[in-house]
């Protein structure tokens, strides 16, 4: 099966938003053995919409269009699709269902506008979106598949793995697939990583593709074969080969986070967790709560910008704060064992740091930030020198934290 | 002056790397006044792209093609080209001169097919490329322009801005200039936004174009003019037609958020603030802190996951919380008024919900969210009902509260 697809959106032409869409749909559809040979993105205009679908029948089996399902009148996919196969368009019950359900959820009044959204092309069935109010739109029409999908990428991305793909299966057939799996690096450089696979970097099937992202390297192994399972038997002497001179860096694979990781070790061995954080503000447990069922482990958190904070909430002494001032080692360990006693629970971390812009001096620039842990009475601290904005020293913060906690949990098994 | 991009990469279409080339373009055009109205991306394929360049032809001026000019059997862009115009491919002595400086420069040893690199189509020039082996190749042929560019974005952006554009002003790079302010609004929903603009929405110069994102709704307005002031006067007018109608709804412009705009306040009028969060696990807090210099009224923020860490932290009375459960307008209250107490700020907000996908019920259903304000002793209370997944339901939380803060700030100048 041969796919093309449409991406609509003049904000993409004039560089406003960057087209995510398609690096994911490329991805889905390459593991769902689908060659997706062609992308092409039109402002919100109906007849370059409509002369874009015209020409991608010419060339392939799937056509698939991103974007142009809202209520608003730039909105125009539905009526380029029907103008391309010269259609009709029909109310579908189900689409407006999916309005209806959407507002009256959120106890918002409709307009007129709105269902419009529940026009589709004759012939053509809506998708089911849980996320917005743009049904997705699926045709089969003259032994061409067209798919509609609305554009924002939260709801894109799970349209086309929850509702596009499994109506593809009886197509997707083709006898070779791309198989990936991505090793997660944590605690160890992108050159580094390079320096100890180099050797395995110039194969053709497998490929190995290493990628640096903030505070966390990751390694993508790539095979083709007949089948999934044959693509992964490919991969399987190469991952065993970086993970005999890598192992004790790498934390997971594929979607895994830090966070999820350590959040499975913490409900696993049923210790629970606290965290006090100053210049993180607060990431570090919007990251431990983005995992769902972290209720289970993570029982509080603190986020302690002023020294009155860390002293009444976490108890840390005055004179600690005094001698080393806020950003030190021993602040760090304070607030660890502080968050610790004051939750009550088996870990605690600190956080304490400088993320700046404002606020570094030359003995402790913007970018330094020490970390504590408590784990069961036993402190350890870290110190960093992170390079960046605010935003990124923040984040690479947090991964040190959670690199922090995972070799905690594995070095007490 | 009508462009047409071309991007080259089978990377790309298996999602591999996103196309961060098509928004620098896409911006860096609009910005030079030239309309680019369409992008392709295509695999590394002769045929494909000599295809594309041929299809681009018939409807643009300037055809840019991006990657495609390394030393490998897969980079074919030159080739495509020289067939797409029927023209022989002869070596340029400037392109095999930027191929010998860049190896001697880096004492590195040259094959053959690195010469490749200086074979261009009959008529075209080279563009020297001070990052790279890979010339641009810049070419007038029958009326149209074409360029092609090196696809790595270290490369081509800089190719761009220095190479590609000074040749362009003859041309396009027009006397227009392409001028845009966005207005952000929350509170209301795309729908009742377009509506309420719906008789502007037709303009050809200004335009107005509506986009949604979570918890939030941005109007884009544009303007064409000879320069960037008389593109602004051209927007002013439309700009107030909107404030007059949306004005309670419009938060900022361009690249303002919520966080930012309450931060400001907050500073201008000397008010702390302390947020208790419940399912949204600390995302408020570090959304509050990614703003420099929050420290001023940011005094802290407490993770309560828990129960017994709302009854010990903000002194959330037991007998609420068994009356009411934890999800409700009388535990939120509590929630605001006991951090506001505990951390001693002028500002509190509480913020409890079921975030899922687990704890829902038919009462309590995922995505019910309470949020409270105590504003120096003031409370209020508001009731959300989202949809989506666990990270969705967390932003669109944190969205609701600051937008419930900018609400409150406003309200009480």
């Amino acid at each position: 099966m041969q796919a093309e697809a449409i991406f609509t959106g003049t904000e993409m032409l004039l560089g406003q938003i960057i087209n995510t869409n398609a690096a994911f749909l490329g991805r889905e559809l390459a593991a769902a053995g689908i060659n997706l040979y062609r992308q092409v993105v039109v402002g919100d205009n109906l007849e370059r919409i409509r002369e874009a679908i015209a020409a991608a029948r010419q060339r392939a089996d799937l056509i698939i269009v991103s974007g142009g399902l809202g209520p608003t009148e730039d909105d125009l996919s539905r009526e380029a699709l029907a103008a391309a196969l010269d259609l009709s368009l029909v109310e579908d019950p189900a689409a407006r269902e999916n309005i209806t359900r959407y507002f009256t959820a959120r106890r918002r009044s409709m307009t007129a506008n709105n269902f419009k959204q529940a026009l589709l092309p004759a012939g053509a069935r809506a998708l089911d979106n849980p996320y917005g109010t743009a049904a997705g739109v699926y045709l089969e029409h003259e032994g061409k598949v067209y798919a509609l999908l609305p554009g924002p990428p939260w709801e894109f991305e799970p349209m086309v793995t929850d509702r596009l793909l499994p109506l593809l299966k009886p197509y997707g057939a083709r006898r070779e697939v791309i198989f990936s799996r991505v090793l997660k690096i944590s605690g160890l450089g992108e050159s580094a990583v390079e320096e100890a696979v180099k050797d395995l970097l110039h194969g053709d099937n497998p490929t190995v593709a290493p990628l640096a992202k903030p505070g966390e390297v990751t390694l993508r192994l790539t095979a083709r074969a007949g089948n999934t399972e044959a693509a992964r038997q490919l991969i399987q002497p190469l991952e065993a080969a970086i993970r005999e001179r890598l192992g004790e860096y790498i934390f997971g694979i594929d979607d895994e986070t830090l966070e999820g990781v350590t959040g499975t070790m913490l409900a696993a061995r049923r210790l629970t967790l606290a965290v006090a954080e100053s210049c993180t503000g607060g990431l570090l447990a919007h990251r431990v709560t983005n995992i769902p069922g972290s209720s289970d482990y993570f029982l509080g958190g603190l986020v302690t910008y002023s020294n009155e904070a860390k002293v009444k909430f976490l108890g840390v002494e005055p004179e600690v704060l005094a001698a080393h001032g806020a950003v030190s080692s021993e602040v760090a360990a304070a607030m660890a064992s502080g968050v610790r006693r004051a939750v009550g629970t088996d870990i605690g971390i600190g956080i304490t740091g400088i993320a700046g812009p404002g606020g570094g001096s030359p003995e402790k620039p913007v970018g330094l930030v020490y970390l504590g842990i408590d784990f069961q009475g036993r402190v350890e601290v870290r110190r960093e020198l992170f390079l960046g904005q605010r935003e990124s020293i923040k984040w690479q913060s947090t991964q040190s934290a959670l690199d922090f906690l995972w070799r905690s949990l594995r070095g007490k098994k």
